[in-house]
């Protein structure tokens, strides 16, 4: 059986001669709809995703013939899970792919807030040269605390422990992790010991709001906080209380709860006014794991990974 | 013999009681101006500096019984070397203290850069999200290129090898310094190699634009720069030319020729004007070795280095 593939996002044009290496023929429409996909999903054995569309109940339903599922990314969270389990869709996904740029850009954020660049160079730019305002903090030495221990987790924990922070990780899933770079904690530890804390859970139900007020309120020391991961699990209005009451010393954000800005409802719109009136908040538009190398990286992940299954998804 | 020792500039409050533990006298004197200091310094054995006033011929006139100076911090530069040399002046820096404050600055610049955090933050703050145009670059893999390795460079060399970087470095006046984490290397290989440079040498009479017009035409590839070095190390026009160029795809600057910024040239003024109007450039107001922690640091590396030489001093 040859294999048929539909890709509905912008790939890394490598995404191509890859697929075609391995014998999965290829339909790239990057410029479909949701009502283009749902109306030729049928003839295709696999689909290849950014996140262009929830694939839901309704997608699953045209979806006859559809073996596999691969997402240019990490999270799984616009796929309806139960649904494709129920029908024996293989889920694949690539974490390898964009851990490392993602860890980068973690760093990069947490730096900034620790060394105060954005306020140095904001004030430059007025002509305002503050050398004792713009004084920072040392990251080597710091107590790091990671919440969800999976590729991504991993690779910003690996970073902050070569620079010298001492790293504490938790999941809820996860035991017997500990090694050089990482000590497993329990919530507790990390709520008591944090400086440093870095999101990285998926979204889903038992997700949503995961870090609320009552999780601020139970943090002992004053934190940089850092959310690479999903809008959606953290209570953005808590963020900004904690913020104001300076339990959160700053604030590294890659995601927001509606990054569709020009739809926010009224609450989201005053959440993100007051985000922006922090000074020692910086926010990026989810571009966490995209970097030139991750584009090209993610396929090659992929297309293996589509290979390991070829025989799963012929049969 | 009682050593007298006078501080001319604010210090963290540690100062005090650790020279009173090693028996020196104190005069801090914080708001003291240079006329002031002209006036008292013959009865002190020793001068404790930051960056008030040169120590150039006319101070050292004055200052007849003067057996040490203690640099809060590494730069040399305001001082005059030659004549305190001359006069058996002991010389005392604190490199030490505040290396990794400055390695961790270097960093944050670096990444700022190269995730494009900068341009991000300042979009999502006017309601502009963009993905694929905030796309960054990571720094594992790429060769990074340090000039000057004291301990600023070897600080942040490290810093980069342990990220995944190779590491290159080229010090005029050193030999055999290639360890695990950085390979040695001549100013051709780094011209040649570079993809990241980032300057660490001190300023003097042959330092002034080290790095100017013909030094950018010599690197082969586009490169991200950061100088956390002095100001007068580089050409500030030939850097604006390269960003403009392409050749430098972002700067990070801790320092500037001229830090006094109501006191700028026209030239200087021009030249401020365009590094502010280029995107990728992050300028901070010479923080790069300034932290809570290596301010309280510096002062015990000082006051064990004063104390190491106490006899001298006492002889």
């Amino acid at each position: 059986m040859d294999i048929r593939c539909l890709i509905i996002d912008e790939m890394h044009p490598s995404i191509l001669p890859l697929l075609d290496q391995i014998g999965v023929q290829v339909e790239y429409l990057p410029s479909i709809d949701r009502k283009g996909i749902l109306a030729i999903i049928s003839s295709f054995h696999g689909i290849i995703v950014r996140s262009k569309i929830d694939l839901d109940l309704d997608f699953f339903k045209h979806a006859d013939n559809l073996k596999f599922i691969a997402r240019a990314g990490a999270g799984m969270d616009r796929i309806d899970l139960e649904e494709a389990k129920k029908r024996n869709i293989i889920l694949i996904n690539a974490p390898e792919g964009n851990s490392n740029a993602l860890a980068e850009h973690a760093l990069s954020l947490l730096l900034n807030l620790m060394n105060k660049i954005k306020t140095s160079d904001s004030e430059i730019s007025r002509k305002i040269w503050r050398r004792e305002e713009n004084r920072g903090y040392e990251l080597e030495g710091k107590v790091a605390a990671i919440i969800g221990y999976g590729h991504m987790g991993k690779a910003f924990a690996k970073k902050l422990s070569l620079l010298g922070c001492k790293v504490i990780a938790y999941d809820k899933y996860l035991i017997n992790f500990s090694d050089q770079y990482v000590q497993e904690a329990s919530l507790e530890e990390v709520l008591n010991k944090c400086e440093i804390l870095s999101i990285h859970i998926p979204m889903n139900t038992e997700n949503h709001q995961f870090i609320n007020q009552g999780f601020f309120n139970k943090i002992q020391k004053n934190i940089w906080f850092i959310n690479t991961a999903r809008g959606e699990v953290l209570e953005t209005r808590a963020l900004i209380n904690a913020l104001n009451n300076g339990k959160v010393i700053g604030a590294g954000l890659d995601v927001l709860e509606n990054e569709k800005l020009h739809q926010l409802t009224e609450q989201q719109k005053k959440d993100l006014r007051d985000l922006l009136s922090i000074d020692s908040v910086i926010l990026t538009p989810h571009v966490g794991g995209w970097t030139y190398e991750s584009y090209e990286r993610i396929n090659r992940v992929l297309v293996n990974k589509i290979l390991e299954n070829k025989k799963l998804i012929q049969s």
